[in-house]
């Protein structure tokens, strides 16, 4: 987490510009061996591709990514891989007008308090084009567990779309992919069509909550002290451009919860491994994975570009009033689920190297 | 962020255990000449320090810290800064129970997962102890903001003590300090003392919410990705032990929000700095301070080592029932009231330097 | 150092082999403000470029340098820099006899011994094409340096082919340009080019020492331990292909020198600063630049690749012998020359920023 | 590698001055289930300890190590391992000459220069007494590597003197430990002991030239770019104070080789393992070992503490003379050896647990 590199031993620094020739992800310290290709990265950014539906923004980019370096014959080699996403539809005009004032909520300000130059054209660097590497990142991530590890298992989804929770007795994992808003629950996922639709109309958008699981994931992944996994996989999706709050199992909710409720009492399974009566820590003790779900619940503010005018300043100094034009997410929740879902795969593995550089098949076993 | 190490620049490395002889920080990166002695840093141990009250653990340390290196006449020289607290009141018989079995919502079976041993004095490693190191790391960084920048003032507070949410109507910052929960409501605070000192006689804990706010926190500081502010910030407080959940600003409420309402509008100030209408952001844009407050809250989850018995196993795998006699703080919210603040400073000091290293002061002036 | 980063605040991560599509380097954290475009970089690419003179190897890239994120307007953004060089010239079908056996005194065997798979076409990753993205990474280093600290000049050359020394009584800087060995010693040039070309003719290579000098850096860079300007100047010569030793001022041969000797002697100068009576030191002492020439030298190996017949093994462990056709250097140190510079703008520009991050102007006056 | 942390995975925090209360090292990282106690790491202390003979200083420190955290009933817990040695002879009147003026070819004006303050007790942290701390870290480094790959064998000697060199004709290394000086050739340390003696009364000081083997290394072991094995070395011994110089296998001599001399020829070994001609490379290609011996050397200079009066200026800018008085090392180099030892065993331990986390057992097999 140096500037623009995120991981340990699996890392991954992104780079491009929302309106610049590409972007890309250099991921280094993927172990050797892994088949990837072309196509099956594309799988997942394809998840993440703007323009699907009106939920999301017009913009139509292919995404289409050429890995550049570190494979052979179809392979990992050990050496950095090097992906790269050309943009094929940026139309600078459409920013013309954030070039001069500030979005409220966006990062226009704040760019400018720090570099004292910024590239206005799309929102440069803080645009959420910068999530497609990541999501490219991932897909070697996933490559990578299914050789390792190949029980783990992550599911992202949209738990709640502004004030409208999905229900989760209503959750089946089948309907994820059935609604544009990756939602478990079909019932939920109709209303938040209407709602949203009606937010778009008006020019407002709207924010959301999103859960990704790790299910399989082997018990020992993490550190004790700052190098914890639930650290790191807050520092991941903290990252995300637009979140605001994360949670770890239970998350802000463990706060209302006695001790002899938060604890998840323990059994042993037929299986000669631990069992757990319920699941309130997430999959996570001390920093390290106990074998259930790690579970992780992130906030996803609303887009700042909207075409309801708000007060503010220009870089000069005047106050003003702005509204955005252009093409925007009215709920960019919606696509930051392939994004948490790629960060999730990312840290994971990451742990699983510095598990296994650290402790081998020293780790304890129970019975 | 590397096992035990926190911060890129400012970077504490924290070792030691409950029942060692002693623990303590390693501060590298500290800027020369900062003025610290031992009296300043026991300021701030003394606020986290146990047995202070019948709602903290009754073990009873001095938590007397000793600086061993990187300062001469009083102030610091630009080299490691070694913190050294001994342990003075460990009764390890208290923990006998423990050795052999895990208890549910705790540390104890993931590092025995992990490790393949571990040392049950106390918890070891991941005992709350850990956090007075931390404490005095962030006694340093204060001191280093003094001069760097005396304009930040870091102050937190509890606002929930289980399902019980303080005022803030009612809040009144010198309150904080009149009331063992550090909390800025009276009223709240009456209300706590009744309904914690119940569940500590019945065997039980309970869960808090603390909320960090850093106000005159200049602009500019942090990085677009990964390297954000609120990044670390996460990181920082999820690697407090027990914490479950983090948020910047309206956190998890974010996902409520429109974009109308979440726009926090921006106006010139009459001392030519922006003014900004609300503060949903928390005082980060982008992953960049913006000069508003920054604002953190964390979740703390309820003490797993409680009287009341809960189902487990013992590492050789058979089921039995656990309870933990011994001294333990029904909520462990209250003392990481300090802990978050120490986490903050040392934060904000670390991306003071990071953003003086990469920018110095060629940052954008507004008006 | 990480695997494939350099660099602490000023971070470099190169990827690419020498016969896939192209090769490149994110350059990260460096300031905003900085003037670069591609005609400057390629200007330092062109001294590095192979095919110019019967003396590097005739494989024949233009080298082209793309600028792909990270400017806005021409300048530096603060964002990450993608430089991108495609390749051009691969012609693998000249490889081919490497790709079953590992030829002595090569990374094949090494790398096929760590990753149990390795790209063969030109040595992969292991080619020195990869300082293609040194050279241009440190082009960035260098216009960041004429921003931030313009009295910096970096000069490299070479000093020893074979058992062939320059004169250091005849060194003529000016002369540095004007011959294929960046030799500031015409005379041992002309003898140089003669003993090459016999040595080219009969199939073998040579090696060399490369020395680079860095004025007007300021005092002040540099940590006491570990974090040290040499540590970091000795990993980042060390680092580049071939390099077998590395210098600071004396050297190996401060091990011959007396402590009277050995003592630069201090004076004041008439400008207020520190004056020495000799450079042993190389510009550093304790790790901390005095202001002093910063002086490294470096020996590369000859080039492993020849026409002579030499005993090895195949990968199924197989007795055999191996000459490699293709195109290589016959002296490999010569386009090392570029390369060390870029590496030693780098480091410098690296330190300049930790060390206005950690002390900005409170470094100490003399007089 | 920042500031005052060496090592990636196994991570040597060191901090302590010279004349402080007491010096040390974290060890983070390391893994767990190691036996460690003081008595084992106090046998490679003693090794370093001053005071010994009439060759190094005469400062009395007994050197005596504490484990403070990280162990359980005598094993590592793979959490913190603080190592603490407290000063016990510092005699701060020795030194009161050296508080205003900077001795030639000291880190006294550098540390000034740079922090505009600096501990002039022993010359606080650039004392060679920072190296306690890296042999106590070191010893602790053997232990895991005894534990995890238990064939390494680590070797330090002194090979030169001032101009002197050992003879390698006469190597016999049960000599090493027969005489002060790490020496393997007895004639060479009769002759050294007259030499230093001379040097020692008349007030002066003498460079060395140290190599440390380390034999029974895995093959693999290393990274291609910038994390390459040798590049860590040199980093690794380019720390330690007083170093100029580094050398892997040929070192500054491969300039002088041809290829075809160069080119170590591999053959198989009658135990399936390959088999070299000659070890040019010192067990390193391309940055990744290849199961050869692993040597380096490096180059101490003269101490620069000399009781020869040397012209120097004060911290006020006054020109003045110097002498040095108190109980400095005349030939540093001696007390170097077992400080390379342990700066090699961090390495090798370190470079171990990267490729078991990168790679586990998915490396390649000859034959």
């Amino acid at each position: 987490m140096s500037f623009n590199t995120f991981g340990h031993l699996f890392r991954v620094t992104t780079w491009g510009e929302s309106h610049g020739p590409a972007l890309g992800a250099v991921v280094d310290g993927c172990p050797p061996g892994v088949a990837i290709d072309e196509a099956m990265l594309q799988h997942w950014l394809d998840r993440r591709k703007p323009g699907q539906n009106k939920y999301t923004t017009q913009r139509r980019e292919a995404d289409a990514v050429r890995i550049l370096s570190g494979t052979y014959e179809g392979r990992t080699t050990g050496t950095p891989v090097q992906l790269m996403i050309e943009n094929t539809d940026q139309r600078s005009k459409d920013y013309g007008d954030i070039a001069l004032s500030f979005r409220p909520g966006h990062a226009d300000i704040t760019y400018w308090q720090k570099y004292g130059i910024r590239d206005p054209r799309g929102g440069g660097r803080s645009s959420a084009r910068e999530t497609a590497a990541r999501v490219a990142a991932g897909g070697v991530a996933r490559a990578a567990l299914g050789l390792l590890a190949p029980e783990v298992k992550i599911t992202g989804y949209m738990v709640q779309m502004g004030r409208l929770k999905a229900d989760r007795d209503r959750f089946d994992m089948a309907e994820i992919g059935r609604n544009p808003f990756w939602c478990p629950d079909a019932a939920a996922a109709a209303i938040w069509a209407e709602h949203l639709d009606e937010l778009r109309k008006s020019g407002n958008s709207v924010g959301a909550v999103v859960e990704v699981v790790a299910s399989g994931v082997p018990a020992g992944l993490g550190a004790p002290i700052y190098g914890k996994l639930d650290s790191d996989l807050a520092a991941a999706m903290m990252s995300v451009n637009a979140v605001k709050g994360v949670e770890i199992g239970e998350g802000m909710a463990a706060a209302e919860l006695t001790g002899v409720e938060n604890a998840d009492e323990i059994f042993m399974g037929n299986d000669g491994k631990p069992r757990f009566s319920s699941n309130h820590a997430g999959g996570i003790l001390g920093g390290i994975s106990s074998g259930q779900d790690v579970v992780v619940r992130f906030a996803v503010k609303p887009t700042s570009s909207i075409l309801t005018p708000r007060k503010t300043i220009t870089i000069t100094g005047e106050e003003t009033e702005i509204i955005t034009k252009g093409r925007h997410d009215p709920c960019v929740g919606i696509r930051a689920v392939p994004v948490g879902e790629a960060m999730m795969a990312c840290v994971i593995l990451d742990h699983l190297l510095l598990h296994r550089g650290q402790i081998g098949d020293a780790g304890g076993k129970i019975g």
